[in-house]
């Protein structure tokens, strides 16, 4: 039997006692739902993601998409399992009910597709950028555009990409080429080469919608001068059918490492000077509007890293109890029964390393999807901004701390495997290789330390950064006299006071060194940010378990409760202490990496 | 044109100013070589391995050795670049004039073989197995064996392998089971399964010998009851040619993540009762005399992971130089040029992780070499004495601490590369790959962990423990009141007498609190060790820089050295205060891996 693709006891335990997500439905735009529906969608998907999509990401990693006869040829699972996501209504999952959707929270929607995430991220991809395509047109484009390119892609007629990247630039979008000229209303001409466009070419839909970044002619140099258009693989006939053809070249495929289901493809718009796009949104706003959207990237590609590591977590725990290798140091009787591996300590420390990061991100990633909820839903206003400010500074972190140590969690999963965990009989090495793409993607996970100390430590005078601080001391708080959780809440205040201080001793210092230098040793504040937020959620999960043990049956019921209370343990005694070392390197304000010459290296 | 697959400055810094392996011509067995042989021999190396074994490295990946009509088919660059190897003499290099052998020091060699780790290291492999089996025989074979078995591997004709682990017995190689009964003389009927036999069966050289583990009819179990056993794909007939199949049967190949060009199979022999083996040393050594060969192998593969560093190093060093993509944080002029990568802070971080690790675990791994040829070579016992002492410690060290670091080497020249790192296109990604293999195999790095603090820290009572710290402190007083290293020192020092102090925290503490929990977090300890080397390392390199600095060129001679000193720096602020974390963590006797329950994942 297959290993449970997340641990239902988890799911249950994060959305409905950590989490408290049953309150989603005091909302208005709720309140047609109960738990019951809830935890139904969150069923139909793991049964869907179980059926159709676990089965064939061996296969699909095997057999990598092709060019034949200029067509992109895909093994025909990915289109079936798709049609299956459509047709159980995802694609439109948290729209209203008017346009077709299900008005479902985002928490919700978010915990039904981590099922998918750990299953097969590869295929699952295709829809996650039609459904990201489809937010940005819901949010930006005018009526028309969404009657004519949104509402197809809500049905699963027609998939959508992201077309930003370009050979010359990958990381900085302020450089993007790809140019439009006005032809009439908001049609433009569109001509220029862009890379890494995933789901970029394929005949899984009728169609294609790509969101493109483009500098209209005259438009100024730098992010300010790029808007953002719809450029279809198709433009529509008289008749409203994607049939002509709108000059979208397939320059090649990129072959990746892993992700290999996902197609990558690198695109030519306009080479016949015949590729119209239609502008979406005012002139000049198209990062802007896209930053929205590209938030919900980064917590899904972090959320993507995370059921990477829980999917890598179940599969290596289920080998390591059923294994059989090795005794006791001490023990040399050879006749003895060789012991579980689950046995050995060292097994032990990987495998709570792997539980830390795979259960915690998923409380993690859900808080936030559930404060995304909270910001657009709730009545008070200060909620809603309060809401926006933690994700501003919380974004970051999942993205790059999440997907550093969801990385590592998969390391773990093919050390516990040992040799099979290096061959592909066995999944640990796929979800290795897809995970490994994750903190590239998205933003460099550099590129979001940046962010998060250039940026979120100092918006809005620090609110944001406050706004974190005061949610951790609340939890820190609440686990005073808590014998269970004292080592870990310990920790956790240390790491934040640290967290404090070094974020004033760097703010303060900015005017003086400069932001190259103040920047320069980002990659340790990411880490030690990480850190106290990782142990913020394991104080949280320590919480909720602590509340429950006392009625808690014995056997698995009681058990995954102390599970939950020895990794808070692990997180206290293994991972935290680090913020120590980072806290030095920082206010130091050690400068090894500005005062290197590149000539020395 | 291609990067260099060693930066010759800095093999010419290590051997000759770090190391003074000049200095082995004073030993008699090298009398006849100088520093200009040496030279000769690596040059010799470096221009095989760059136009033999490089050009076919992504080859080999992306076409895996498969199986056709029962024979193993390799593409054809394999078996051509080994015949290079072979013709070089190489296969030979360290062994006596007499038998064909250029009496190479073992550092010599290892620094010639360097360049075939760098440049492919799943091709090389065929070569080392072989040398690690006539070495095998060369120590403990009859004259017999050497002249049938020996001498056909050192001219290339034969390849050998290691037949150890079976399908149930991965790590715990006391569990071995394959059976040996006694025919005559050294000749024995071997019945049994063997797993993960790298270069197991192949059609590259007439014959195949397996160096194999088996257990003799009325042995003990355990260890003590294995025998080593010379098993040929081929026994010889009466002209001494290998043409009498001898029942060994191939059953399948294992397909792995990376190290694709080295096959990998599951054999059985003696199938049809028609398998014999033959008796190498005495009944029951044969763990005793391979782990003689492990160490060896151990080192070998450290060095391996070392040089793929090494190799994604000079990759994403060459990447960063050309490729312009950025500007600086608080440049927001879109006008400018964008910047190469190497301005930026983090891909120097990322630079200098790599170079610490590839450089100084190169000159690690020449220095064990180094040790091993005093070892043998010096006349004065107490010198003797000593290395092997050093050897004991550094053993583990080198396999573990440095596998996991070279990992996190390729991962940083992946991240440099951004989405192109994650392609095909870049050699870095299949480094990765190849390079993940290290942690695991040669004992995986928990078992390196629990023999360093198990085994290696205790024996003879401390004995090794000490003359590695005696070396350290002696290298500590060397870099008093020189202000360049002054920050390494100091975080070297107090690394050390962490180190110290937990040792000895620990081995007190083990009859009390017992085996099982005094191991249970070796993995810390082998962290705290290996960075304690790793500042020892590279004080030596930075001693050896500021000696040559005054002296030293303007250009490229200049940055070279003060690049050393700028990764001393590297290294003792982002690196060695990790160290701190681990004493806390061990010398509280933390039991949270041993209070763990089974039944609470």
């Amino acid at each position: 039997m297959a290993v449970p693709l997340i641990d239902r006891d988890d799911l249950d335990f994060t959305l409905w006692r950590v989490l408290g997500a049953e309150s989603l439905t005091r909302y208005p735009r709720f309140a047609e739902h109960d738990r019951g529906t809830f935890s139904q969608v969150i069923e139909t998907a793991r049964a869907i993601a179980e059926d159709k999509f676990r089965p064939h990401a061996a296969k699909s990693d095997a057999n990598e998409p092709r060019i034949e006869n200029g067509k992109v040829v895909l093994i025909p699972e990915i289109g079936e399992a798709l049609q299956a996501f459509a047709e159980a209504g995802f694609l439109a999952a948290h729209h209203d009910a008017e346009i077709g959707g299900l008005q479902l929270p985002w928490t919700i929607q978010q915990a039904a597709f981590a099922h998918f995430k750990a299953a097969n991220t590869p295929t699952v991809g295709y829809a996650f950028l039609t459904i990201a395509a489809a937010n940005l047109i819901h949010a930006h484009g005018s009526a028309e555009q969404k009657r004519l390119w949104m509402q197809p892609m809500l049905d699963g007629r027609t998939f959508g990409t992201m077309a930003l990247s370009e050979p010359h630039a990958g990381s900085s979008l302020s450089d993007v080429r790809t140019a439009a000229r006005q032809l009439d209303g908001d049609r433009y001409a569109i001509k220029g080469s862009k890379m890494w466009t995933s789901a970029g070419e394929h005949e899984l839909t009728r169609n294609i919608v790509h969101m493109t970044l483009a500098r209209i002619e005259g438009a100024p140099p730098g992010v300010k001068g790029l808007s953002l258009f719809i450029v279809p693989r198709y433009r529509l006939d008289a008749a409203g059918e994607p049939t002509v053809p709108n000059d979208v070249t397939l320059v090649g495929l990129n072959h990746k490492m892993g992700y290999r289901g996902t197609v990558n493809t690198a695109l030519n718009f306009g080479d016949g000077d015949d590729c119209v796009g239609y502008l979406v949104g005012a002139p000049g706003r198209g990062l802007a509007n896209m930053f929205h959207m590209m938030n919900e990237a980064r917590v899904g590609v972090a959320f993507g890293a995370i059921m990477l590591a829980y999917a890598g977590f179940q599969e290596s725990l289920e080998y390591a109890r059923t294994r059989a290798q090795g005794r006791h140091p001490g023990d040399k009787d050879p006749t003895t029964p060789q012991l579980p591996l689950v046995e050995h300590a060292d097994i032990r420390r990987m495998l709570l390393q792997q539980k830390a990061v795979a259960e915690g991100g998923l409380m993690l990633a859900l808080d936030l999807a559930l404060r995304i909820d909270r910001q657009k839903q709730d009545p008070d206003e200060a909620v809603r901004r309060h809401e926006a400010l933690l994700l501003d500074f919380l974004t970051p972190i999942i993205k790059a701390w999440y997907s550093d140590r969801a990385l590592e969690a998969n390391h773990n999963a093919i050390q516990i495997l040992g040799g099979y965990g290096y061959t592909r009989d066995y999944p640990v090495e796929r979800i290795y290789r897809d995970n490994r793409l994750n903190p590239i993607h998205e933003g460099t996970n550099a590129i979001q330390a940046i962010d998060l100390l250039g940026r979120k430590a100092g918006i809005a005078e620090g609110a944001a950064f406050r706004a974190v601080v005061d949610e951790i001391r609340a939890t820190l708080a609440e686990a005073e006299g808590k014998p269970e959780l004292d080592a870990l809440r310990r920790e956790t205040a240390t790491g934040l006071e640290r967290l404090v201080a070094t974020t004033e001793t760097l703010l303060t210092a900015a005017p003086d060194i400069g932001a190259i230098r103040m920047l320069s040793n980002a990659a340790a504040y990411m880490d030690m940010a990480g850190l106290v937020v990782f142990g913020w959620v394991w104080l949280r999960q320590g919480l909720a378990a602590l509340a429950e043990l006392p009625q808690a049956a014995a056997g698995r019921p009681r058990d995954f409760l102390l599970g939950k209370l020895q990794t808070a343990r692990y997180v206290a005694a293994w991972e935290l202490p680090r913020t120590a070392q980072h806290a030095a390197l920082l206010g130091s304000l050690d400068d090894t990496l500005t005062t290197m010459e590149a000539s020395w290296l």
